[in-house]
């Protein structure tokens, strides 16, 4: 029996404005490289579990179809957050994956995602090799936070530390229009539990043009907060309007959450919850009634995950890369592997893709560098600025269709 | 002695992204008609009290940056929050005022603003006949809030409205990609204190390819929590994703607005002040509690009134042309108006520059009709969606530096 080449592809963690760029690098390589047909699960393992799938030639059509896919944010398969158990712990689950690939003749199976997902890859690869399984399983990285180890950054960073750096710089000048005569305090929340990454993204709105943030706070280095307070004080004798960018999981040197230090009060909410005020929510109340002026708080929220409109061309590009590389590499007999991303070169920057076996990938998260961060802590150097700066360039427009950016959407039967 | 033809022009109020196309209008008209110098107040009639002003020749040196002005979200010159007293109240004031119009030869006075700076066009243009100025005083509209009477729209509200749309069109992708064998409940928050238009442009979200949010409520109409609470349970049998979008100020029938609600537990925040939580984020509290599944909250929050990355091709330009309108206005004899946008015809959308005597104007805001909104109260109808929908047509990208939006920036001496 001439066995058909046929590729499975999943996504599976939280949305980027990206991942589907990697989908459509997927579909496009495994199309010119013959394979027969190319499955999407929905909503990754756990739906392929269920065996939900579509095949994706119902649902890309045409060259114009990849573009649309490519400018589509959030998992256009659907996602999930699900771990596989350890092989010895459930046997039973591995044996109906196998069982559904093999029923759909998959010689390929590509996961996009961030740890968990390399995970997945890992395990399926070494219960194929147990059992002597032909399949190959190859894993494509993604998150905006950026803190995967072995890739010099991953797809989905740039578009959102483009995304943060373009508010920032609207938020500045929304602050400045409107302060004359008096104070304003503005707190931006940016995304990042332990990797300040995103956070150190708002550096960028420091151009030619615009002073940038005043002060940024990465969860990297402990948050005093009393030195936080002599600084903004410092910072008014100069200046009206004081913009300030915050992880959201800036720590006290004592290892608490500074959004924990609202339940120090009495922060309970109308449901008798006691609730954790957000990071700059938080501050912004802290800094108005030590000082005394007006504050804000602004958080980023899920928009800096999700806004493909403000998507980075060289983010859109290489997410692609990624994506088709995993077939290529697969194609040419790896398995048990993630794609990464090597700088090539810094200036002019150039990237290609790289491939490490995914037993090397640890579980810990890459944070940014002690020395990517002044002395003070309350500000990135150059060197992470240089490294971040090449990752935010040029755009991928929508398409705008009656005024709005258009979306490939999955057409269930 | 031949008298120098000057003008002067300010910004007040809050910032949208196109007040200054409407500010580059002004600068570009008064130009082309011959006038001499073009003055811009710095933060409004409150600073022009202090002689604060540039000489716009200073700022402005080309076609591009007229188009680079075009491009920049809040004041440009500076705003402020000043309302002048009543005449008889503090003729000091007005004598100063005049004063610096006549030792800067200004012969057109032009405020871009809200209600409030139509009441400072018209004490000034009152008090200019009273005394006998040969000054012209013209209003220029602006507001995201699209509050004004008189006018079709506000320049300011399509882009706002865009932003907002697009925004929403993104939130409900992020959502379904996560919603799988579980469910999620997804509140926006939107601006808008007594007028639901911004938050009934979440409605354009509503595509070929997205369903749009699932409830919109307007401040126009009460609102009544338990119907809301029965309105999500029913919609939870039909679908995992629920997106609903409420206005910050919504109220309930007794008058009081939802966000006080949060005011009935001990909502007291760490610094002992009662705090009153979001709209959005005490809603989402409130489904979470009742229906005990997966909630959040996203405020769109300052973004949307300067997002100029998002700005509508009509808003740009219609903010250029009331700006350029009112110096034809003034250069023609007018004095004591404003200028407004009529709507020529709805399809093909056209529109045109229309005059006001600013005495007309009445402090009131223009809300939402009710039979704009649907009988349940929970959705916007057909005939806001036409209202709105030829407002946020085009795009008007920015001018990318370095892979973000470039501004154009006062450069003061």
């Amino acid at each position: 029996m001439n066995k058909k080449r046929n590729i499975v592809v999943g996504q599976s963690g939280g949305p980027t404005s990206v991942i589907n760029s990697s989908l459509a690098g997927v579909y496009k390589t495994a199309k010119e490289r013959g394979f027969h047909k190319v499955y999407g699960m929905l909503h990754g393992i756990q739906g392929f579990l269920e065996e939900e799938y579509v095949d994706l030639s119902t649902q890309i059509h045409s060259d114009m179809d990849i573009e649309l896919l490519k400018r589509t944010p959030s998992a256009f398969l659907g996602s999930c957050r699900f771990k596989l158990p350890e092989i010895h712990e459930n046997p039973d689950i591995y044996d109906k994956i196998f069982h559904i690939l093999e029923k759909l003749d998959i010689e390929t199976f590509i996961y996009i995602g961030g740890n968990d997902s390399m995970d997945t890859i890992k395990k399926l690869s070494d219960y194929a090799i147990l059992k002597g399984h032909s399949q190959k399983f190859l894993g494509v990285p993604k998150t905006i936070d950026n803190d995967l180890a072995l890739t010099d950054h991953t797809p989905g960073f740039g578009s959102a530390a483009k995304y943060i750096a373009a508010s920032t710089k609207e938020v500045i000048r929304d602050a400045l229009g409107l302060t004359y005569h008096k104070e304003m305090i503005t707190v931006i929340e940016v995304m990042g539990r332990n990797a300040g990454w995103l956070t150190g993204a708002t550096a960028l709105a420091k151009t030619e043009e615009c002073d940038g943030p005043d002060l940024i706070y990465l969860p990297e280095v402990p948050f005093e907060i009393d030195k936080f307070l002599k600084k903004v004080q410092e910072l008014l004798k100069k200046k009206e309007s004081i913009v300030v960018a915050v992880s959201e999981g800036i720590k006290l040197p004592d290892g608490r959450y500074v959004c924990e230090l609202s339940g120090g009060g009495d922060y309970v909410d109308a449901f008798g919850h006691k609730q954790l005020q957000g990071t700059a929510a938080y501050l912004a109340g802290y800094l108005g009634a030590e000082i005394g002026c007006k504050t804000r708080s602004i958080e980023f929220s899920t928009l800096q995950r999700s806004a493909s409109h403000m998507a980075s061309r060289v983010d859109v590009n290489e997410a692609f890369m990624v994506g088709g590389a995993a077939v290529k590499a697969a194609d040419e007999g790896d398995t048990g592997k993630m794609v990464v991303i090597d700088r090539v070169s810094d200036d002019p920057y150039m990237s290609a893709a790289g491939i490490y076996d995914v037993h090397r990938i640890a579980n810990n998260e890459k944070v940014v560098p002690r020395n990517w961060v002044n002395k003070e802590g309350n500000y990135v150097t150059d060197e992470f600025i240089n490294y971040i700066e090449p990752l935010i360039q040029g755009d991928y427009q929508p398409f705008m269709v009656n005024g709005l950016p258009q979306h490939l959407v999955l057409k269930k039967k």
